[in-house]
């Protein structure tokens, strides 16, 4: 397949530029200085017209059609699942190659799930779609308005601003007030399990991601009021004793990671110091109490949603596919 | 002992009465009707002079000394571990029964420490003392500003307005910032454990109020911007096999606690609704996932820090103490 080959200079489409993934994507291939030929937006009728800078100059957003997709090669998706399985068969079709932000492949084993730092090979299996992970899959659990997109996050500066002023303020964008607020996610509930999508998903994308179905995951989603970067509290079990000097050790190394571990000064991971990074902060490296067999460790993790979470991870896919 | 008689319209006094926890505790014994013949109110130099209402009066705040427990039969305490122990000697020993919210001693074994639906047998063993648990103890772990006092709360309000202004704000209180922002939990790290006041607490105190050492818990408490309720995510496994349907009917009958379950319509415990409520409120009971063995269940819950978490138990173990 002629995909295969690394990309020179390719052409480069964002689907869904003006949303809050889309935006960061920008930021992304520009910060990473990515080597295009050419960056084309596109957006839904109602964004079309827009105009958004690209290295100094602005480029306008166009209506997203079937034939957006001539002389693309690398198609970076991030306008939800509804809008990637409407256009992902005229993208494929014209050779251009889809890196998507939504859930709608994700689960398709003949779509490669990718993490660069974790499973860069499954890049190379891709057969015109390659998925990027939910966000949680890769930090998870405690989690940012921007996950639900730019609107929410003005949602949650407006209702907190309304809060604070004494206003009343009727939810558009979520279904729960968010000011000085947490709920558990709002995706809708699986009757059999009692998960919620998010869930669901966090477990099935990290069993795809390390290849390894068996790996056994128990875990609530809750939204908390914080514009952009996710937090997780995790504690893993490993197969053999491990201790939390070893831990931090195989973390420090870690492409990606970066350790906020400060015990005398009780600094740990933030969202705030989160917000805007590429790499994901982890801290709070420690044994779980509740364990006897030395296996059972506890971290505290906080990444930027959109970037690691969402842009940063497809940027890093489409790096790969470039010579 | 004397103490051991139920009283009959005692005078009781708050000390630490312009606190976040000190007015909550005013506001309990008025809405439950408390039978008290008269309150004082106490506090420390800097706030005395101030006037709250109870039942319909000013009451003046007075400064706390050594005498100022003559003739008080029930003393509820709200003014800090270091307070508590410099006065609790000169209060026992004018017969004043303690109620302490403080951790002064939580972990005494002298010393009762109380959740009434679930202990209140240990409230007969006191000798003058008893202890109203860390919050956490009884509804764990998102938590909200209010766990640090009223000062605190104020600032998560202030940062966030600043925040919401585009400017600057440095925290006072609290040693991160707070507005949209998450950390973990701001009390000192056993440099053995790697585990925090805060967690240390809320394990040795479940142990105690369950009488069993060996309850083996893992723990991360994280502060969220959220002002008063704090919420937690728990998964507990049972000696035999449960499902969340029985879980579901026990919690139902459990007094001080309101099942909030609605799959449909994703409605579940939130901070903003427990704020305020007697009742811990207990959702998204289901299945761990992670568990083969049908012996663990996850549930989410959201309970006001200030009402259950500390006034209200403290005036529910003074109700016991009263005929």
């Amino acid at each position: 397949m002629a995909a295969k080959k690394k990309l020179s200079n390719p052409v480069v489409a964002v689907v869904g530029a003006t949303g809050a993934v889309g935006v960061e994507l920008i930021h992304c291939l520009e910060q990473r200085n990515f080597p295009l030929s050419e960056l084309r937006l596109f957006a839904s009728a109602r964004s079309a017209g827009k105009s958004l800078k690209f290295r100094g100059k602005k480029i306008k957003v166009k209506e997203l059609t079937e034939k957006s997709f001539d002389g693309v090669q690398i198609g970076l998706f991030s306008a939800g699942s509804s809008t990637t399985k409407k256009f992902a068969k005229a993208a494929v079709a014209a050779g251009t190659i889809i890196i998507d932000n939504s859930s709608a492949y994700r689960m398709d084993p003949e779509v490669p799930l990718v993490v660069p730092e974790i499973n860069p090979q499954a890049i190379r299996t891709h057969k015109g779609i390659i998925a990027n992970p939910n966000c949680s899959a890769i930090i998870s659990t405690c989690q940012a308005a921007s996950g639900a997109g730019a609107a929410a996050m003005e949602e949650l500066r407006e209702s907190t601003r309304a809060y604070l002023d004494g206003k009343k303020f009727t939810p558009k964008v979520l279904p729960h007030p968010y000011a000085f607020n947490a709920f558990s996610h709002n995706t809708k509930i699986d009757p059999a399990t009692a998960h919620n999508e998010e869930e669901t998903k966090v477990i099935n994308e990290t069993r795809k991601i390390f290849g390894d179905p068996s790996i056994a995951i128990g875990i609530t989603c809750v939204r908390i009021p914080v514009l952009r970067a996710h937090c997780v509290s995790v504690t893993f079990e490993c197969e053999n004793p491990i201790s939390p000097e070893e831990v931090r050790k195989i973390l420090r190394k870690a492409p990606g990671v970066k350790v906020v571990d400060d015990v005398e000064r009780n600094y740990f991971p933030m969202p705030v110091d989160a917000s805007g990074q590429d790499d994901i902060l982890v801290g709070r490296i420690r044994r779980d109490l509740s364990d006897s067999t030395g296996r059972s460790i506890s971290i505290f993790s906080a990444g930027d949603q959109l970037r690691k979470g969402a842009a940063l991870n497809a940027v890093q896919i489409a790096e790969r596919l470039v010579g």
